[in-house]
């Protein structure tokens, strides 16, 4: 067996620079000849995109095709900007249907058009069918390849028809058996056709007990589906039932990280699908919205400390526990939000209900109020001895600790019953509301006790 | 094709309740029958442990054994304490050694010594071999079960072998090739073995360039290396390269979603690994050690604005000022360190070193903390008209908004560096440092101009 972790250490990279600046075509080729495909893509990431093509295209097309398709579409919608019509054709016609269109669907219209044109008919028809879906639906995640079988065939009929279809489908571990008029009746594994007499007809091993899915399910329905019934692919069928596609897991794997990450940006505060390496302008843009929504909350606060004008003028110190009002309340509001979206995501065996879910968060923060309220209470004492402005800081964070509470487990059920994604609510959006509620628990307890 | 979406709406639901109030068996078995497994486990969502249990024991132990093992782990703990030992035995025997090993490390050890020793002999050996590994590496994700051929054998040898171990294991793709001291040589797919003539040797086709793991690599890594080569299944060795077990993508699909869980608790200040279905006293504890940061954070905020006393008494509106000032600078500490940590995890094809990102953030916070400024300057002098405090207020959250940006790109960079997890520093950790900060350049800006 080959060694297949391929190392790439400070040394090997030198010298292959060397190689690069130097044009040492052999060199590259003698290198990366046995050299798994997903770690050159690795290597590639050292190097800018004029050199990266310069490798690429020494390299064989099947490699270099295996390569541009592991991109991720950003770093591919750049890199690609290198290439004409005619060597990206020559790259997609390597490609599975599915991964063909993702290409196609990020060039300019132009361009696509252009290499559409070019490529091999069977391709071009599977691909100008699967660019008529939405990317986040089924029928944007599925291949057009796939083995399909007649029920009334017998095993051998059945390999040499997987013989003759294999040619096109890179990695299969079943065969789709439709009736006539193309509609879905089952499936048969390998695993089954490699184990039964080869005279049985495929009737007789079909497992008719299929999970489907039709092409307009949204993609995060279908990462649901397939994790849920355990699935390494799952076939696609249209209004008619008939069969259209099939979707592998891998594909899968990357809408449920692309969701993660889609989760992370709305917590944080970021409104577009941004990334770091994007444009300073964009990079600005995404975040302008949530901040300008922190500045409106920042403003209210200040317009109300305004109202207290008088009481902050007597006793200074009421202004010195605002930050800690607030930001107690803005962490505490996180918190909760966060593992309310995690349970409304995996719901628990017995769901509690929401007045059951509201009573033990309550009791939650009934605890944790406490606990900072009394630790509170003890430093001030220390360090501002015997005031009465101890008390109310005390009593008002147990309050804000307790608000906050609430509202970071009913904002985002609320969000959830909308249809909003929850994962808005652990975001700045419960910060900005609980930093305003903060303050307005914290002048009323002043307001009601000093 | 049989209608596989099972519809839990509200009538069927209440008809379900019905029948099993009145332990109404019959009604229950005949119902669930045709029904998946996996939508059987969504139903009894909707019940308690008890009567979960009765539903479970009333199908058939296939059936059972399949919904017991696709219950999340803290689910299936709560659950199994209405079982006893002998039932659980029984369930444990039908599993695959992953998950009957997953079941037996929930279980109190008395307990599951009490299975271990009623388990199937081949089950037995396989699961005491598994419990040797932690459940975070590749030892503790495989699974025993796998298909073994040796190279010398013909097609038709190595069919009659699958046939033989095929009784063990439920779904496979691939058959191992190793030597005769069990060290792998490499693979031959289903696919290949169906195509090739059957008097072909395994030698002949073997893939060698097959991509193993070993035992003791962390899960995360395991999930890495999987989609990278976008494997189905990886094949897992000891340290002198003997095959030992195989790890399925399903599994990794769940390491996944458990990272981002868990990337989503460090964001959102949460230290343990809990639920909201946990007890009161250990969701109060989860949460207290990052609250207490915040407190200690606004402690020091009140200390400090302490040395301000005198300005603050003379223009009160200094104070109003401050929650606009801390949360911008806690927004965009959050904002940035976000996309760093989305940029460590997935590097751009040309990755821009320290400088030139550094340089990048910083234009972005010149063009945020100048709309920003200007837009607060403007609300203020509308508000407040020429007062001198305006400017202060802007240019405090102009240089907060750089200051900020800085330490949210630093803080992730310097995290990773040291091995920590980055998502960490998207958390309170960077709020917190951000609202000492942003008060230290707002009153420095103070006693500077005012």
């Amino acid at each position: 067996m080959k060694h297949v972790e391929f190392e790439l250490n400070k040394e090997f990279r030198d010298r292959f620079q060397q190689a690069l600046d130097a044009r040492d075509s052999e060199f590259i080729r003698s290198t990366l000849e046995e050299v798994n495909p997903a770690d050159i893509t690795a290597l590639l990431y050292e190097f800018n995109g004029e050199e990266s093509k310069y490798v690429l295209d020494i390299l064989p097309i099947e490699v270099r095709s295996k390569i541009i398709n592991d991109l991720d579409s950003d770093t591919r919608k750049n890199f690609l900007t290198n290439y004409s019509a005619a060597e990206i054709t020559e790259v997609v016609n390597q490609l599975d249907s599915d991964d063909a269109a993702d290409i196609l669907n990020e060039l300019p219209i132009k361009t696509s058009e252009e290499i559409i044109a070019g490529l091999d008919p069977d391709l071009k028809s599977q691909v100008i069918d699967l660019l008529r879906y939405d990317e986040n639906v089924a029928g944007g995640l599925m291949a057009k390849e796939l083995i399909k079988a007649r029920a009334d065939w017998n095993v051998v009929q059945c390999v040499e028809e997987i013989r003759k279809q294999a040619e096109n489908v890179s990695k299969f571990y079943t065969v789709y058996v439709v009736d006539d008029a193309d509609r879905l009746l089952g499936k048969v594994s390998l695993q089954k056709l490699i184990l039964t007499d080869p005279r049985t007809t495929v009737k007789e091993i079909l497992d008719d007990d299929v999970v489907s899915v039709e092409t307009y399910l949204e993609d995060r329905e279908v990462a649901e589906i397939m994790s849920k019934y355990d699935l390494e692919s799952v076939p696609v069928v249209n209004v008619h039932g008939q069969l259209v596609g099939r979707i592998t897991i891998d594909d899968v794997v990357d809408v449920i990280t692309e969701q993660a990450e889609e989760d992370r940006q709305l917590m944080s505060g970021i409104t577009e699908d941004v990334e770091e390496d994007d444009s300073v302008w964009r990079n600005t843009r995404a975040r302008l919205p949530w901040l300008l929504i922190g500045i409106l909350g920042g403003l209210i606060s200040a317009r109300f400390m305004g109202f207290f004008e008088r009481e902050i003028a007597q006793i200074t110190a009421i202004a010195f526990f605002v930050p800690l009002i607030q930001a107690t309340g803005g962490n505490v509001g996180i918190q909760t939000s966060s593992l309310v979206v995690q349970s409304l995501v995996n719901p628990g065996f017995v769901d509690e209900g929401l007045w059951k879910r509201l009573l033990k968060v309550f009791s939650v923060a009934l605890l944790n109020g406490f606990f900072l309220g009394l630790i509170v209470f003890g430093v001030n004492w220390l360090v501002f001895g015997n005031n009465p402005l101890n008390l109310v800081v005390s009593l008002a964070l147990f309050f804000v600790v307790v608000f906050a509470s609430f509202i970071g487990t009913i904002t985002p059920i609320v969000l959830n019953r909308f249809g909003f994604n929850p994962a808005l609510a652990s975001g700045p959006f419960i910060t900005t509301t609980n930093d305003l509620l903060g303050l307005g628990v914290y002048f009323l307890t002043i307001h009601l006790l000093l």
